[in-house]
């Protein structure tokens, strides 16, 4: 399946002899550029900028496999690209950069801008890709959007809008604690709170975050300052007794116990790929609902929900930005299609429900517009 | 024809189901990822990157329309993509920088490699593509080509070689004038020195270039002193006087009496695009061979006889750079295809030839194995 690649380029016009050359080429393509040179905006009509992403990479933290670098990291992006190309219909072109230095990817992916009607990081270590982010956001005026933070934040959230309708408890009572402090469990975190839930507690390798804790990096301070609220230390398992919601981003374990100790109609997120933090058939002995990221468990908590829906949306209104309340809107669509069919075993559609990314793709274009970050 | 852009990125594998996903995406691709990092010449064949090129351009002299920024550059990039797909089944993916700045391309650039089988530098301004393609050959192990210089060089050639066998001069005793020491012009001229004609004389916007000509750039300075034997000063048409061959690529005009003034069988390629720098018509009242760079005349000097059979060739053979030997390599197929049809009108194959592209390939790789940049 991956000898030669998963993706290829290829003409959408035929050219079959001189006239059709002379039209698509020189010297019938300079009015093309005329046209653009004297009016910008004609770029987004007459060429494929308009549909195109950008899945750049510096192979720092690719999969669950760290940092393996630009190479080996190339087969991942080209799977992104297949799954623009499935769900969004998006033409999407993996870029795996050879530096790993913060200020080079910026000015890279900055002079690459032109090219692209959108920027997906992918696969970039915490917390370089934070910064990363937030310059590239700065600079450009196309959406820039690091899927493994924001996507899986996105269905993250929608995920635990069925599971916490399907146990009863509303978001503003729920205590969730996260496991993992990397790109996803900051976003995750961010977007829960966001979107109202009780309070977080969000551990690392070094235990439960608090304000004050000694070396935390700028990302975590300020994310201490507005979660755990009883400022417990220790550990992960010391948090969850009595929690409502576990989602695990660390890549590590969690003892049954820790489950065990959680409040009635426990939730557990096991999203660590490939290994769930612990096994599923385990988690529902003690969880009332229980997600992870794998295909062959119920409730897969993918990035694919979200990502092709978005930048559909993004660039069919050639959004400048993707805001907090896109990513919010794409996470209550994708929720919505649940519905009455929301069971222990199905609070967030399916992989390949056909109807998520035009669900997703309609309401974060109508949340574009209502932001101002929409151009058309 | 160029709504929407002339090309797309497409799925090479099917993807319909969970089991399908899992393969292609994670898990499945991990075992890929590792596989890479573990042996990284595996990359060649478990990516596309072995089959692909970018095409680079900052915009800054694109066609005849010069310097009309990176937005504007993208019809004729989408184009060269198309054309690199047609006729070398290569995937070209069109990059438009937002910077003009040497050292930002260089590092920019740099920092794709690991994305791309080869960069094909299009429509930068000389001098400063001269800088460029030399600091990018000595930082990258894959083919730096650009191809307004070696392109242009390689067909101009091809069809030099049917020229002159056709008025029966050998190529040494060929007196040539060059109008134009731009990107092109300095690159036939080179090609052709190394190819053995016996004297070259290069004008630019001042006149002819002579060794010891005040205010010449380091490539001018060079060219001085490997052509122009004579030391001849003044104006191109000054030259032309019992010359044997004029090469206009100054996107200028070239009054009637310069032609008439050459020696007989003179060979007139008229290669400013869209407009030669005579009509074809009245340059063929005084040259016994004329070709220019349009499809609707005989003899069409075009890059794209060369450009794909170079890269088909240097991908098969994954070779670490294009030499000088693999550039005379691809005239000299491209010039033999011609054969007994030789005729004044007949002195280079057609665009649409379809043996080119091959025989451009298999003459480019058995030289670059020669040359030892060969990897396979």
């Amino acid at each position: 399946m991956h000898v030669g690649g998963k993706v290829s380029v290829q003409s959408t016009v035929e050219v079959e002899d001189r006239a059709a050359l002379a039209m698509a080429y020189t010297p019938g393509v300079a009015r093309v550029c005329t046209a653009i040179a004297d009016s910008p905006e004609l770029a987004a009509t007459y060429t494929w900028v308009a549909n195109t992403v950008a899945v750049v990479s510096d192979g720092t933290a690719v999969l669950g496999l760290g940092d393996i670098g630009p190479a080996a990291a190339m087969p991942v992006m080209e799977g992104k690209a297949l799954l623009f190309k499935k769900f969004g219909g998006i033409d999407a072109v993996p870029i795996c950069l050879d530096t790993t230095d913060v200020d080079q990817i910026v000015a890279t992916v900055t002079a690459l801008a032109p090219s692209f009607g959108g920027i997906n990081l992918e696969d970039i270590s915490a917390p370089r890709c934070f910064e990363i982010e937030d310059r590239l956001r700065a600079a450009l005026d196309v959406p820039v959007f690091h899927d493994d933070q924001h996507g899986t934040a996105i269905v993250t959230l929608a995920a635990l809008r069925g599971a916490a309708r399907l146990v009863g408890k509303s978001f503003g009572s729920l205590r969730v604690v996260v496991a993992g402090a990397g790109a996803s469990g900051i976003a995750v975190s961010k977007i829960l709170l966001a979107a109202g839930v009780g309070d977080i507690a969000v551990s690392d390798s070094k235990g439960l975050i608090y304000e004050g804790r000694e070396g935390l990096n700028p990302v975590k301070v300020a994310l201490a300052a507005v979660s755990n609220k009883a400022r417990l230390a220790g550990s992960t398992e010391s948090a969850l007794r009595g929690a409502d919601v576990f989602i695990g981003l660390s890549g590590g374990c969690i003892p049954e116990a820790a489950l065990e100790a959680m409040a009635p109609g426990a939730i557990a997120f096991l999203l660590s790929n490939p290994d769930p933090e612990i096994h599923p058939d385990v988690a529902r002995r003690h969880a009332r609902v229980v997600a992870t990221g794998r295909s062959d468990f119920p409730n897969q908590i993918n990035n694919s929900l979200a990502f092709p829906g978005v930048f559909r949306a993004a660039l069919d209104v050639r959004a400048t930005t993707v805001t907090e309340n896109m990513k919010l809107a794409a996470a209550d669509a994708i929720a919505a299609l649940v519905g009455d069919d929301l069971a222990a075993d199905y609070v967030i559609p399916g992989q390949f429900d056909p109807r998520v990314a035009a669900a997703v793709a309609a309401a974060v274009a109508a949340q574009a517009r209502a932001d101002g970050v929409a151009r058309r």
